[in-house]
């Protein structure tokens, strides 16, 4: 769904700027091996590009972030075969393509100013810099739930609003004039942020906790106290922050949905057929969720609390169908004006 | 010993280039501390010059290299803490440092053109790409040894010529005009590339593993198939090749003694007291060879080898004082001026 849209920009970038040097960085990169299929299509793009209008060979330098916890190792010892297979697809030496890991939050610095052209990232951004603080009030709930109360919505808003901004502040400062964005993460199409579209997942597994601090296994202040630093925006809360910021104009604002299971499959490389849908979304869900279940509630509960979750996730999905909302969005650094204001007319 | 050419190396860039952001690469840069305790020293001298010169703030980049079956994991992990302590000192938010990870090889190309300004490597130069071909006859031993036959000893030297020379071509390529690079790593001061100041450390492993094979726990033939891809250069050697490349100008060309143990006690961050001097040595070889060692052997023998290594080693410390030979050399990139061959006088 996203690659049109990321072909698009690069078409555009390099159409319009042609370095001699091309700059990609790749936000919350994982230790998977996604990050590196998309960098490799977009280098793509811009080689056939390269060669249609006959420019001369190329530098690619590909930045891959993600927080310094993050299994860079993994990432690493894969790179030389990935860069070999580049290697024969362009042209041994042709466009040679400069690969590094960069361990930090993206909702800080990461770069120096004006050094990217083009930063990417896919399905990070919805996960907050730290669960927001006045969440007191959200019991029995694990994020935004449709009974959570107003003051935990407008909390989750309030943390969504100062880290997205805060991304949007950082990346402007980095990118160079003309540089473009391909932002890829969970949303929601309703204006409401306890709509089930957006908060159902979690629901489910607070189900499952609950269920837990119902027979006595885990402890109902501990049930309390854990949040998940998630948001999933609307359209309208993207598009607010970044006109607020003032740096990007907007290309590309969209929605998209993935079934649940669908975007199972794609996010943990498993085969398209299942036969528990309950069972290869727990399983998704448990490798995002894991460690910070560990964290608070520590590893005795967890293997019965994705055993109930699978439960009850088979159950639902034999009734309905769920799907996750995904906005996609693309922008590009806008040519500052500044405006004297000593000056008048 | 280092420290002051390094100083030098940087005060003199920054004075003549002044970049608002300062490129620095340490190349084989291990899974240690000492590498961010270079790098740190490294930005204090220019912050300070700086403030001297009353300049702006500055951004740095720091790239951190080496192959990619390194731990960058444990480095990345130390980032943040370093970062903070750094931005303590420099003023937080003043003069911001931007570190990545580069895995490769640095007997190739790991960035893009004139995108560096400063290049550090330390202890990491005298390993070569790969073991020499044409060592058949450099039975008994397994490196560069005063029993070694010409043939050997001539393809020691070719296979540094060519790494080196390969170094610098790449090297060349990516810093800017006026770039400095400080490098240094082990080699020896006589010209002959079998003497004792360089081989004799190689020489007692050897006579470990020889006496395996007596024993028949190691077969003779899998000893006389194993080399280690080391070279000690000569002063001269080093010159020759950076001359013959012909992109840099020598700031500083020197080498210097560290004493085996002291050498031991730096590079392990030991304490400076040892009453066992062969076992520190062995220790400090054994971080060193190890895997190379396991990889040709198993690791059956290793304890055994390290044991009957540690035993030499102790044996002829009590007699005799033993020195590790550095290189030092300081280099700058050099503005190209372009002869056209086809204008005559």
């Amino acid at each position: 769904m996203t690659k049109p849209v990321a072909d698009d920009a690069i078409t555009n970038l390099y159409s319009s700027i042609s370095p001699k040097s091309l700059v990609i960085a790749d936000l919350g990169c994982s230790s998977g091996s996604n990050s590196l299929f998309v960098i490799s299509e977009l280098i793509k793009v811009v080689d056939e590009l390269r060669q249609k209008f006959g420019h001369p060979s190329l530098e690619y330098q590909v930045f891959l972030n993600d927080l310094p916890g993050n299994d860079f190792n993994t990432i690493f010892k894969s790179l030389p075969s990935f860069q070999e297979k580049m290697s024969n697809q362009l042209g041994v030496g042709v466009c040679p393509i400069f690969i590094s890991g960069v361990p930090g939050s993206f909702y800080g610095r990461l770069f120096p100013s004006k050094s990217l052209h083009f930063v990417h990232s896919s399905y990070s951004l919805h996960w907050l810099s730290q669960v927001p603080e006045q969440l007191e009030n959200n019991k029995g709930n694990i994020c935004v739930a449709c009974t959570s109360p107003p003051i935990v919505l407008r909390a989750y808003h309030a943390q969504f609003q100062k880290d997205f901004s805060m991304f949007l502040r950082c990346r402007a400062e980095e990118l160079v004039v003309g540089g473009r964005m391909v932002l890829t993460f969970l949303g929601r199409r309703s204006e409401d942020p306890s709509s089930k579209e957006c908060c159902y997942i979690w629901e489910l597994l607070a189900l499952a906790l609950n269920d837990l601090v119902s027979k006595g296994i885990v402890d109902e202040e501990t049930m309390n106290s854990f949040n998940i630093p998630q948001y999933s925006p609307s359209l309208s809360e993207v598009k607010s922050e970044v006109l607020k910021e003032g740096s990007f104009s907007i290309d590309h604002l969209e929605t998209f949905e993935i079934n649940w299971i669908a975007y199972d499959s794609e996010v943990m490389n498993l085969p398209d057929v299942f036969f528990d849908g309950g069972y290869s979304v727990a399983k998704c869900i448990r490798a995002v969720v894991e460690p910070l279940l560990i964290s608070h509630f520590g590893d005795a509960i967890i293997e019965e609390v994705f055993c109930k979750y699978r439960e009850i996730l088979s159950d639902r999905l034999s009734k309905e169908t769920n799907n996750f909302i995904s906005i996609i969005v693309s922008v590009t650094k806008k040519r500052m004006i500044m405006i004297d204001q000593d000056v008048h007319p």
